[in-house]
């Protein structure tokens, strides 16, 4: 899906189109060309305007090169064997599939330590979550789709292996980022009054 | 603190400057004009536009309205009281002062039932962070200023009867928007390299 800017659009209008013509795209439907090296680094460098209470940087941020990738594919199929010992090896490929999704592949990580501030699990999240948005926004605004990929696998003890993970520390979800190659119908929205209340 | 717009910017620039200028704006400098009902539905509108694993909407928002607001005074009052029965009344008031803070006062509450669906909690706050993000740049784009409130006041008992919170229901954070009263200097941020590595 695309931006549909108006050029002569004032900045609020182009600020609400930006938030809003965005919707994730399911990872098997991004494909090349992803980012470059630059634009890599500005989508990721948006993380870091996210609120942050205490100024902790709560969460962390590890790319999966694609000359990785294989390897993150045998932590999927082996995450899938420690929750059911009796998966199969089509059902080992099928997890390990999602690997190779995006030609950027980014892993967000929550650093919960209290040793990093007194600030609660629950605000450092928001914090991971503003953060991610930032990097959808800026991905989208430069015609990149991308989804957010989690599942069971997420916290396992392999994948914790895998990414080195430190005690206190817990993996999100990954992030992926492409072109699009196959876009969706529009998502519907809930709109204001589906989740709002005034006391 | 303003949004420095180029006006002749392409969307991208602009929505980078929309992303990187926004800092948040301490509640206690937050004034009048606050956003007029329109402008209220257009920040809160922007959080439904935020990522949301099979489409639970896992969070809710609250407005409490200025007429409304002595009440939440008195529920902070009593929240502290409810972890330091020794609080004395000089202390009550001062966490009273909370509740008046920013023309729109939102609650941020999390759904966290198993029952919406079978989405953990992180990926659910990780969505209320992503929708908080979007009503932050939101009103940022208008010219507001920002903040979240936290505090322990939100994990208290009290705080969850006076928002009738449900067994599955948290009260994440207050968002306080409106005019900036005092700005701030510019937040330094962590840039890129500060939070990644790659694999």
């Amino acid at each position: 899906m695309n931006v549909h800017w108006d050029e002569h659009q004032e900045p609020l209008g182009t600020a609400l189109t930006l938030i809003h013509s965005r919707q994730s795209t399911t990872s098997r439907f991004l494909g090349d060309p992803g980012p470059d090296r630059a634009q890599v680094e500005t989508i990721l460098d948006a993380a870091g305007a996210a609120p942050d209470h205490r100024r902790l940087t709560p969460w962390r941020l590890v790319i999966v090169p694609m000359q990785k990738r294989h390897l993150l594919a045998e932590a999927f199929a082996d995450a899938l064997s420690e929750r059911d010992p009796e998966a199969t090896e089509a059902q080992r490929k099928e997890a390990s599939e999602k690997a190779y999704r995006g030609p950027l592949l980014v892993a967000v990580i929550a650093r919960l330590s209290p040793e990093l501030g007194s600030v609660p699990t629950p605000e450092r999240l928001l914090s991971a979550g503003c953060a991610l948005q930032n990097m959808l926004l800026a991905a989208h605004a430069m015609g990149f789709g991308g989804g957010l990929l989690t599942g069971k696998s997420i916290y396992s003890a392999r994948l914790k292996q895998f990414f080195q993970l430190g005690d206190t520390e817990q993996l999100l979800c990954f992030m992926a980022v492409g072109a699009v190659l196959r876009g969706k119908p529009t998502t519907t929205r809930p709109a204001m009054n589906d989740y709002t209340t005034t006391l």
